[in-house]
């Protein structure tokens, strides 16, 4: 395994063609775009890393999976109810399918949908409070808690919050957002603005290995229905409308982040982690993606067939 | 494995709620929607059946499967150039994602690519030739030549073809479609009646289980990484805008027809094949989704975990 | 004259169907929809009135033909860098369009445009000077220093903002609102919330009949040129997706306001206010648009012919 | 008037911006863009012409004015059961709406919409008979027994029928379309090719002009108020996704052809006939529109103020 990592991080180091580093945020836009880091967590908990695997990133939508599985342990299946569970067919951030389909998002990994979750999963709470939930959760699962938000990212978000306050208020006119727009949002950028390695990401995503449990603290995290329910999700709606392409190319559940990072799940063999901040046009890593389409090819670990 | 095809086969038997049979067509009309039945194929060869697993249904969508893979294997990944590989987030005949993308269709599965896709296949030959073509491929994959058109089916898709017609008129509009949309389709329609029961199915589905290649014969039909690839197709689209909802309860990908039927791979353990004729609201079989629940429940089968 | 509006009354009063008031705040909500006024201002300043003529309501859109003449006067043709001038085939609050048109208002008189427009006559200056040069213009063209804001209604619409604040932040985050969110909208719904009767209105309308002069108070509003053009936005899209019916059906350029008013205007004949709370199920006037019919039928003031 | 046609023919001659003649058929594609006429017919019969207004040129969509009249005196009000009367906010050609609205066309006037018209005039005739009301009724309105069919145009666009196949088919799978659809569109494509010069168009407009009479011939057509809702209806929707755009620079109702002509109708005062092949972005004549702005600005006639 390290030398298929060792490979592949060479492999990356070579590449010109890097996309494109996120520039909506001057503290998304001024990261190298040279790094690349990979991490693989194996269901015994032994990890493997090759490239800025230390590096700490802003893991972005990849947040999306965490706070999903909150909002699953606290409502259950009326999650359902506030957001939908298809493919969106459309980009992160767009409009026309919540007026189409009166305020409901498709799935929560569009951005609306993510908004809705976490207005459910605040439940008359303050930000602070939800926030200090939120960071709970995501040190126990990756099992460290030196994790922390980027309050600049989150604050810069906030500056820029126009397209994301037009998707909230949208909803809340449906009745779909139960909070105060601002507290909504603001919880939102602070979740997105987590900041991990590829080493915690992976480790935070061992849950959905080994069906709800992580096996290298040995803490049951969800049943393993719910497990298999999230990775479908992050199949079918991990990449927004280059979710087909992820699967068609790679072939295992994944959700990826503006930041460059991209957490994905072989169920049953391993949780993986990859980062490197250049994007492709619909908003995934350029490089992210090419390292895991070689490490799926190396390992057999498509769910499709070896 | 005969225990849990019976007891889900007795299970269905008590199911009241069986959704509605397609009526646009009288021949698909007049089916009893009291039938069930369910076939699995395992990797050895082993074939298990219980219910009306030996009444032939009309395959209709699940036939483009079959015209997927004869044309990567005719265009290579040309084929991409002609529709794409992204969920559509729509109903299967809708137009408005065409007009929004060129006439380009979202995936092979929805109505549009699939006209398309046969569109490509046929190579300026006649209707008459591909259909034979088809016919000896299907023949081929199901190890089986008693397997016909259901002419009757054919014809009186042609004369309700008017949906079709417009999609296929619009592709062309845009120079999408080479041969005569008449013959396009009549072809596509004669493709969509081909009669197959169960176990025919299930065969006819052995070379995605065992990456590429059908295990009962012995013959390699296509590569393992197309194998994959079109297992990913059959995962992200196979069931239009009820995808995401089919990952989320039975996690294997699949491709259901309006005839009742849906034919399911679960890569390297078995295919399978279930039929009853009522439908759901989005055009899927009511019972056969259950039906795949259930067995994926009592199988572990899920791609996304156990 | 006279007689003709009395019979129009007479008529009106007789309505069973007069439609539903607009509920989304109490202060529209709690209007009585048995009330139904009109008044003609002849080019000479004759003023003719019939029913409640001088009882005051909330003009809501109707002072956005206000607001795009001030526009126009500070701007010129740069407003139509800001919102176009076609007709949007869309519901009043839609945001679809905005999407697929880069945040750009199809035209001045959906709500997305009018809030456009009020952005770019604010120039830098805070809501309270905007709205003191509104209601200054208003009063100007009105000729009547009576004419006031209706605050409640103002702040109640800011606490049901949410569909106008999506629209707003959607157009702030494409760059085309400079001004903060809330201070554009605080604005927006002042403008909305003044109270005029049927008279007043009439009286505000008389420079678009006399190709840019208020003949009553001989001054020059507008040139002749704009006046022709505002009248024929108004005749395009004064009624939302109800525009072309409206055109069937009156023949006039009108704007309608969802506090059951229509500002009409029979070039070079008659400014036209009628008011009656019930509205159609677009949102507009019901009995308002049923007494134009009866005008214009026995006026003969239709444009498209006597 | 002479002087006036005169000197707008003399500035059109000098414009060297003349637009994209209309290249989708090879007999459109070769006419001169170097021609331009005019031609005025005012109430009392008087011709004024001016440039080629003697040359013949395809009505294309202008005929829409001429079947919907017919339409409306074979079936009243039932016309609008089968097409609406609001702006479409589309191209002339989209299929979006459709599927939006069950099959029915916004308005008659955009290619779905006037296919349906046709559909409905054929009352269960051949496309023969239909054919030959049709070219009776131009005569008849234009008072000239010369007018013909181009035939060469009619089958060069069914050659090229994909797009209008397309709109045809989804409305027939509505029940929207009774008769076949090559049929229909046979019908429609030669109701399209009708060859006319402006001189014989400007007649032809002439009992818009008068309240539903030719006063020429001093027949009536059509009643006054038919006369005003057709003028209404050229008005909203008579140049697609520009008509605002000719509202705001014309003032007066309209109907554009592919053909580069333009019917104008200036209630009361003249039917006006332009023709330059050259076409803007929206398929509407460049240069006719700027020679009917010029002729507004002499005459005063936009009906939205002099």
């Amino acid at each position: 395994m390290q030398k298929i990592l060792n490979d592949i991080a060479a492999a990356m180091a070579q590449e010109t063609e890097r996309g494109k580093v996120a520039d909506y945020i001057p503290q998304l836009a001024h990261v190298d775009p040279n790094q690349f880091g990979i991490s693989v967590v194996l269901p015994d908990g032994q990890v493997f890393s090759a490239g800025d695997a230390k590096t700490a990133f802003s893991i972005q939508s990849i947040s999306k999976v965490f706070t999903l599985t909150m909002a699953l342990g606290k409502l259950g299946d009326a999650v359902w109810n506030k957001v939908g569970r298809e493919p969106s067919g459309d980009p992160f951030n767009s409009i026309v399918q919540l007026e189409h389909e009166m305020g409901k998002p498709r799935n929560p990994f569009i951005n609306a949908g993510a908004i809705a979750i976490v207005d459910a999963i605040m439940m008359g709470h303050q930000p602070k409070e939800t926030l200090a939930e939120i960071l709970q959760f995501v040190r126990f699962i990756a099992d460290d808690n030196s994790i922390i938000f980027d309050h600049k990212v989150a604050e810069s978000e906030m500056e820029h919050k126009d397209r994301n306050a037009s998707l909230a208020h949208f909803m809340k006119s449906f009745g779909r957002i139960k909070h105060p727009v601002d507290n909504v949002l603001g919880t939102y950028f602070h979740q997105c603005s987590i900041a991990m390695n590829c080493e915690q990401l992976a480790r935070a995503g061992q849950f959905l290995v080994s069906d709800g449990v992580n096996a290298s603290t040995n803490t049951r995290v969800v049943s393993p229905q719910r497990a298999r329910r999230i990775n479908s999700l992050m199949m079918m709606c991990g990449h927004y409308d280059g979710s087909g392409e992820f699967a068609f190319r790679v072939g295992l559940p994944g959700k990826s982040g503006v930041g460059g990072g991209i957490l994905v799940i072989a169920p049953g063999k391993a949780s993986i982690a990859v980062w490197s901040p250049g994007l492709d046009t619909i908003g995934n890593s350029q490089l992210g993606t090419q390292a895991l389409e070689m490490l799926v090819h190396k390992t057999g670990w498509s769910i499709f067939g070896k």
